[in-house]
């Protein structure tokens, strides 16, 4: 039975590196066959892999290319060759398009193996300090003033209420506008952590209390954020 | 400025292996201080890492003996040294204890740095098929069964309006009656994927519609499983 290997890539796309376990490298040099979420990014990913095939020879599929109709994708494993799946930036299938992918994976009857790398939701979440019992990554807040505000209520109602620790993003042109309306919004007691530029050189995590940030100057504009609130 | 480095582990303790990326390995060969959940399998972790110091002279601070007082804990960062921060499995402050030393670290002004590793949970979410656009871990679910069933019915509220892939545990001991009641009562077509000892060699992971559930054979007493329901 044909496997699909879901595989993890850099998250910094200007220094792209292998991503991966060593030993669990090991399980991807046959692969052939891959399905990547855009062909430039993928095969400057492939590169990194050490794959036993050389990169022309490589069956590259681009998932934005077959939205509609992903027989084309599926057709490698059903011809009974491993298929590795790789997105633009960290793992596949989390916060990206691939899960349409395993879902008919998983369908069809083909094994799916995950592959350990790094996600910068979970980075983020580990290096808060906030409580990693009970998280929820909710993808983006409405982006207008009025239905976003209703939504922070709504979260901060969660975070007094159960706990919760709300994992969120936000277009990198929009991250200061953000920021403010939390801090502006929030309980003071609530904490905010940024998560920023996760993986480059220029990694920051601040983690304060609502309050703390009212004292605090803030630029994150065009940066890459991962933003958390919580307890 | 010290830094907390979060390390993670293997999530097999029967075969204990480094688990992190290799030029993340280099940036903590240099540690002689750690904080571990437990002394036991913290050592066992620690022999894998290929730290320049020998075991024997690390000076390896358990967390649950420190509950109350962390101050113990935080002296070596305060002194300026590096500290690693190594929970029993998988990535610290998720799921476990960590997260309170995290806080701590950010309040006190130290540099905290999560480094990439295995989670069960994430591996899990890739695996599953299921939306990884909005997915929530909640812990344990109640154990009586009125309390568990009324918990359900929130959760396929949450499934059906906002599309929420849930992930939980159970006590492996409890496990099947779970994954029973799950099948038993939710929405036919729903899906639930179970993820069954990720990272070794019976890993195994099933991902079907409620509806196929029911006419499935199901063992998973005492097995490490994490549950995902979604759509």
């Amino acid at each position: 039975m044909a496997s699909l290997f879901l595989i993890p890539t850099s998250l910094n796309p200007e220094t792209p590196s292998a991503a991966l376990l060593p030993y669990e490298q090991d399980k991807i040099k046959h692969l052939q066959n891959f399905i990547v979420e855009t062909a430039k990014t993928g095969r400057m990913h492939l590169k990194q892999l050490s794959l036993n095939t050389p990169l022309q020879q490589l069956n590259v599929m681009e998932l934005n290319k077959h939205k509609h109709d992903y027989s084309a994708l599926i057709k490698p494993l059903q011809d009974g060759h491993d298929v590795g799946l790789i997105s633009d930036c960290g793992c596949p299938a989390v916060a990206d398009p691939g899960s349409r992918i395993v879902s008919i994976a998983h369908q069809m009857g083909f094994n799916v193996v995950p592959l350990v790398g790094p996600s910068s939701i979970l980075l983020a979440l580990m290096a808060s300090g906030m409580n990693g019992q009970n998280f929820s990554f909710i993808g983006y807040l409405p982006a207008e003033p009025n239905l976003r505000k209703t939504k922070l209520q709504k979260l901060e109602q969660g975070i007094l209420k159960e706990k919760v620790t709300y994992i969120f993003i936000e277009a990198p042109f929009r991250n200061q506008k953000l920021a403010e309306a939390i801090i502006g919004q929030l309980n003071p007691e609530l904490k905010l952590c940024l998560a920023i530029n996760l993986m480059t050189e220029n990694q920051q995590i601040l983690s304060y209390s609502i309050q703390e940030w009212r004292r605090k100057k803030l630029d994150i504009d065009k940066k890459e954020v991962i933003f958390l609130i919580g307890q």
